[in-house]
């Protein structure tokens, strides 16, 4: 194991192996104005990239421009390609290891280039040029259809030809640590005969993980399967804020619009790949039915990543309560196994017909439900469209409450640690917090993800933490 | 009228009362590197605003912050509301007048200052954060329902009580002139049990109009009704690049995905809610059924503008003849008018639930197909899906050519100039330049759209041309 003189906690999502990049606002002590900072995450401390190159370090860059982390943002990096990308990964892992004294022993640079994590404000890790949402878990769109559509016509007829998915919207992404309020929109009550504007009833979340761009193509240029990953930079959790009741009256037939555009959360700390390398692993082959040559990934080349996920809700105190307090309910645990198109597959449908895909480009998986309940990723399949109350269980030990905010602090012993990820579905048994058909006021959602553990090296996502809000 | 000192001809898209914005690149002479230029269309000119600027003019915009035109795109300056954009129309105004010499008799100035339009290549106005389409036209709506779903499905029961629409993909948009390329993709062959992939045998075109947005608001602040115009900087013509066979198999559940975003092209010039003003009018009320509050317009306060649109094919010369080359025929005739659904609503409903829309993002309006089958605003409409053959039917003089690229004319007398447009539906009688169901390669779209004319001032938006290329 890599160990760095900067001291990082056996069970943080941020060892030295990982080094996840992401960008944040610093103040310097005495400095009036907060600059902004493009680094990786190392335990508890942001390491900034933008100081230490202008400080000398991180010059030999293979395909990235001069200054490149000069920006405010991952944009350039993540066009720069994965020479540049392992290069600047190299550099950093023996610029931090415990035994190179060149940062280590500067203390003054030091001071300027590792910042403690409770002291950064986390931003969008790039300028999203354009968000899509995939629809990739099969399981998930089964559940959905069934509700949605009835049995019969759960699964449309191209959902196993082709990754189904649609345009989002780029100005709802925000980062972990953002309030989102209850939006208001067009519903059609139950048994009405025409809809009212009023405040969702049905708020949701959805657990999914997001590629984002490398170089990405030009308009008009495809990118082939065969080369696929190599323009995806890394993964983030991301949050597809829902509302239930404005989609299902405005989405057909030209798809969800208002239901979904009011808020996308992401965590902070883009995981490259080169990170989750050990944690590769390949998807079924998709035999029943062969999908064409353009989609096709002969075993054992179907690559995803065992990344387990979990999502927590930390429900909004009663009134009428003292108790609960910042407590949380694990209500789903899944895995990016749990997806039936891969990343690769997704990329290659989505510029098959030219269209171009920018470093910086958010591609959803959808939401991530495996074959248990306790795996569904949002409420919907959790109560089955509002038809059943999900308990809301602690599983965490009085006291140890979530952390609010985007600071970049891996889960604590007992709070995301080892001993918690051993277990199955939503923890049934523990103190119950209350119970949700959909998200009410006051909740917070936190998403989360990690490889390895349990005695090996863990590489963690951290948080996608965020508070509903009631309507403005 | 006003009079520049600029010539500008009587039927010019393009006169002082106009003044549209684009952005635009051009090569000073003896420079070595071309410069990025933003600034407004006067005749055959092209004046720059980043110049003039500059050189100490244009200095007193309310809200706009300095150097408004230096950052070679229009966002900041619609980022910067109606009083900043009045300000710098009057100061053109008078500025350009015939009368006025500080521009006119400052021959060096008015070199780095005025460009001819054919010496410039022009670029998008804006950086596009996020393009919307929506669906607006009751008359296209229900022919494509009729086509897809059948006569009984035709219009979806959510469609008379919103503006429905679609988030596209901001990496799509293009400026007119660029050639864009058929596209491959996923098709259902008729009766075939399983998908091919191919290329695209259904190419259409789409006639919209786009509203560019101005300051916007934030994400969870809905900006209400009565504001929205106030945040729409200007309109420009949109073709929709659409694929229909590709649409068709992948569109089910979640929308139109790769058979729209392999281009979507606009007019490079954003003619101003101010320069329009003379021609706005009145939408019919919506009574039946009357629409909730928030999107609630009183007549006469259904605001839109009456501009003329039309498509010109410029037919693909065949390999077997030598005639035919760049003759025009109109296969549509449509207006602005022809919408169920304001730009008003479009933005009232965007934000209601609290999605941002940002300076220069885009709001087309769905094809605006009108109640004759002469002005249906693609081919899916005009063929029927393409049961029908369509005859292009020249209009203009043989020899007057349809200039390739994106200059910035306006249409020459006999070439979309008055006699021309008196005119009704698509010109029968003219000699037989082909037929078509759907667009073949070499085909040139050409979307052009003008208020006024036959005698009074015309406000035009010059054209959005692009040429149809083979598969890459
Ligand atoms: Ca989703
Ligand atoms: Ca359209
Ligand atoms: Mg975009
Ligand atoms: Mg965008
Ligand atoms: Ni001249």
């Amino acid at each position: 194991m890599l160990e760095s003189f900067i001291p990082v906690a056996t069970d943080s999502d941020f060892p030295l192996e990982n080094l996840p990049w992401g960008v944040w606002e610093w103040r310097e002590p005495g400095s009036s104005a907060p600059s902004i900072h493009v680094g990786v995450a190392l335990g508890e401390h942001c390491v900034s990239a933008t100081t230490l190159q202008a400080a000398g370090y991180l010059q030999d860059l293979p395909g990235a421009p001069s200054g490149v982390f000069s920006h405010g943002r991952l944009n350039e990096f993540m066009g720069s390609g994965q020479p540049a990308w392992r290069a600047a990964r190299q550099q950093l892992q023996r610029l931090l290891a415990s035994g190179e004294g060149a940062v280590r022993d500067d203390l003054e640079l030091r001071q300027r280039a590792i910042h403690p994590a409770s002291d950064v404000r986390m931003l969008l890790p790039a300028e999203v040029g354009d968000y899509t949402d995939f629809y990739a878990s099969r399981q998930h769109a089964t559940n959905v259809g069934v509700m949605f559509r009835g049995a019969a016509n759960a699964l449309q007829p191209n959902w196993l030809h082709l990754p189904v998915g649609y345009h989002g919207r780029s100005s709802s992404i925000v980062p972990s640590g953002v309030h989102v309020h209850r939006p208001r929109g067009q519903l059609l009550p139950a048994g009405a005969a025409a809809p009212v504007f009023g405040p969702s009833a049905q708020v949701d979340f959805e657990l999914e993980v997001a590629a984002v761009m490398g170089p990405g193509n030009p308009l008009g240029c495809p990118i082939p399967l065969a080369e696929a990953w190599s323009h995806v930079f890394g993964l983030v959790l991301l949050n597809d804020w829902s509302a239930r009741d404005i989609q299902k009256w405005e989405y057909v037939p030209l798809g969800p619009f208002n239901g979904k555009n009011w808020a996308t959360q992401i965590s902070p700390w883009v995981v490259t790949l080169d990170a989750l390398e050990p944690f590769r692993t390949a998807l079924p082959p998709q035999t029943e039915p062969e999908v064409l040559p353009y989609l096709r990934e002969e075993a054992p080349y179907r690559v995803t990543y065992d990344v387990d996920l979990a999502v927590d809700i930390v429900p909004a105190v009663p009134h009428d309560s003292g108790s609960g307090s910042g407590r949380a309910a694990t209500v789903t645990r899944s895995n990016l196994k749990n997806l039936y198109w891969s990343f690769a597959q997704m990329v290659a449908h989505h510029t098959a017909g030219g269209c171009s895909l920018r470093p910086g480009d958010l591609l959803g998986s959808g939401t991530i439900s495996g074959d248990t309940p306790g795996s569904r990723g949002c409420l919907l399949e959790l109560t089955w469209a509002g038809r059943d109350e999900l308990e809301l269980r602690a599983e965490r030990r009085q006291g140890e409450e979530l952390e609010g905010g985007a600071a970049a602090e891996g889960p604590r012993a007992g709070a995301g640690g080892v001993g918690e990820e051993a277990g199955g579905g939503a923890g049934a048994g523990g103190e119950l917090l209350g119970r949700r058909r959909y998200l009410e006021d006051g909740d917070t959602v936190v998403l989360r993800g990690w490889c390895g553990g349990g005695g090996g090296k863990r590489i963690g996502f951290g948080r996608c933490e965020g508070k509903l809000l009631p309507c403005r």
